[in-house]
């Protein structure tokens, strides 16, 4: 039995069911691939760290986030080693980055791929910012140093989009992109419908966890310009950055326009877009009009859509309904068995 | 360089967009994975075979056919070796099963699998038969053999549904599958809820290439059925048959009944299900009114979709948009070259 070591960076919602996940199939992998996965640092933004080369009690971890808000200091795995230290220095195979996104840089997300893959360790990322920012020269990495680089988590929790490159879209080119990639807008823009006002609507999608403390990322079309840009980049190999998008958010959208909008049989979407033209990708993110009752306008709530259009495959769409924080755990889960399956 | 021989026992549309396909990129295979790909066998069942062991002329070959309607008896690799025949004695790496479907008994189609496979050859199939009645055979036979067993194309004509098994799904439990999974009856259906009669659909649906010339495996369901029972059998490990599907076809829909469902904002679809009841794996295809402005009633004309629901990754839908003849060959493709990468 071979062993594979993990250092998580970041151990949020996402992380510590992600811990769960690998815990519960610890056993499994074990007996079908002939592999321990064992986690040999976890940091956080400010509840502390761990560290131990010899293997970190994850239940014990999650259990104290969760009880306690943060890890015991009493411990002799505590450590108070930043998430640059552990890549620098820690002793693991697979990084598995999972900071807050800082979504105009991708920082410090991207460096801490790089220099763990400068260092030849795998990585996996659940941070959408490397992906949308450093993604051609990350991907040149990975390549350099016969590493492993996996992302399926950035744009829709998991639910396969990225390995469909090395899968089925192989040798076929992909054309065109279009999806609805940001929930919160689209819960916003059915609630407006709905008659409320912007302020009331953003206040209770706040209590209810849709929309986040500052929602203007999100209504500003920001996180939605680094979905489409990280899917572009991935798979139409656009090399744009989220400043290349056109962006328009849905800030200036008023119900007198989504009532004009239902009297024509439409809703408003904020749309993104990607397509080949004269040769160079071109990206927008955009409030739009769209047919009631087509594809678009039956994507509601936290549901996402992606449609790949192709030379050869003709056209698909992925739909990716209400995830949970479970879904984004397994995602991750995914991608580091992706490079335990590439070993055996 | 290495060299992978195929045998291709069926020509029709869909093999030979397969053969433009793998000419194509012949040289882009051989220089991103080292390997020539040769045909060395064809068969179709009245317009003669081919045989060479170094190689036929792919070229000439779909030449021929489609412009004689048969292969040209006078060359020397010319063949009257029956598709059993090429299997048994031929000279081949891979056997490409893609011979008429026999709905009721997967025959011959499973028997050119197990008789390849007993011979230590890898397979690919894009005829459904083999799957939705042989499944859990064929498998085992693969496993046994130590050889490689594709089928991606036999419900979404390459979209990917199957491979998620071995890649996204591999630690998941698949609780549901539901879907809109025949076009035909799709199509029917749409056309009888615009006031035309039965025998005039029929009539205008063979004209355009949308029904069969005997479209009763489409309309009374067994067509479906044979498609769900391949997910099921898969995706669930059913273990079942179409014999095993409780199915009723659309034969009896009325133009009354479309039109009292229209007047409930509702559309009729056949709906294909399954699902987990008490540990076993119930199958349906019947027709269901669904709503409109629903997500099943945006599945329009001859595309198709398929809704996938697990326990940690939630629940995802595929959507396959008007497939055409190159996309059923390119997954035919994808399904080879997959077998050539786990080489690589």
């Amino acid at each position: 039995m071979r062993t594979l070591k993990l250092a998580l960076l970041g151990f949020g919602n996402a992380g510590r069911a992600f811990a769960k996940i690998l815990e519960n199939n610890k056993q499994e992998i074990i007996d079908k691939m002939g592999y321990e996965i064992i986690v040999t640092g976890i940091t956080t933004g400010s509840r502390g760290g761990l560290y131990s080369p010899a293997g970190i009690d994850l239940k014990r971890a999650w259990t104290e986030l969760e009880e306690q808000g943060r890890f015991n200091q009493a411990h002799k795995d505590y450590s108070d080693m930043t998430s640059m230290e552990i890549v620098e220095k820690g002793d693991y195979d697979v990084i598995v980055e999972m900071t807050p996104l800082d979504i105009f840089t991708g920082q410090p997300a991207a460096d801490h791929l790089r220099k763990a893959m400068e260092r030849g360790k795998h990585a996996v990322t659940a941070n959408k910012g490397p992906i949308a920012w450093y993604y051609d020269e990350l991907k040149k990495l990975s390549e350099e140093k016969h590493v492993q680089f996996y992302y399926e988590t950035t744009v829709m929790d998991g639910t396969p989009i990225f390995n469909l490159k090395d899968e089925t879209l192989k040798f076929c080119k992909v054309t065109e992109i279009n999806g609805i990639l940001n929930t919160t807008t689209n819960y916003v823009l059915e609630e407006l419908a709905k008659g409320k006002n912007y302020d009331e609507v953003i206040a209770e999608g706040k209590r209810i966890g849709f929309v986040e403390a500052d929602p203007s990322m999100d209504i500003e079309g920001w996180d939605a310009a680094a979905k489409i840009t990280a899917l572009l980049n991935v798979l139409m190999d656009a090399g744009i950055t989220p400043k290349d998008v056109d962006r328009t958010g849905i800030q200036n959208i008023t119900i007198a326009q989504i009532r004009e909008a239902e009297s024509q049989g439409k809703v408003i979407k904020l749309l993104c877009r990607g397509s080949l033209e004269n040769g160079r990708v071109m990206a927008s993110v955009k409030p739009e009009l769209v047919e009631k009752g087509g594809l678009m306008s039956v994507i509601e709530g936290t549901s996402s859509v992606v449609q790949i259009t192709t030379d050869l495959m003709g056209k698909l769409t992925i739909i990716e309904h209400d995830p949970d924080l479970i879904q984004t755990g397994y995602g991750i889960f995914s991608d580091v068995l992706r490079i335990v399956r590439n070993f055996v």
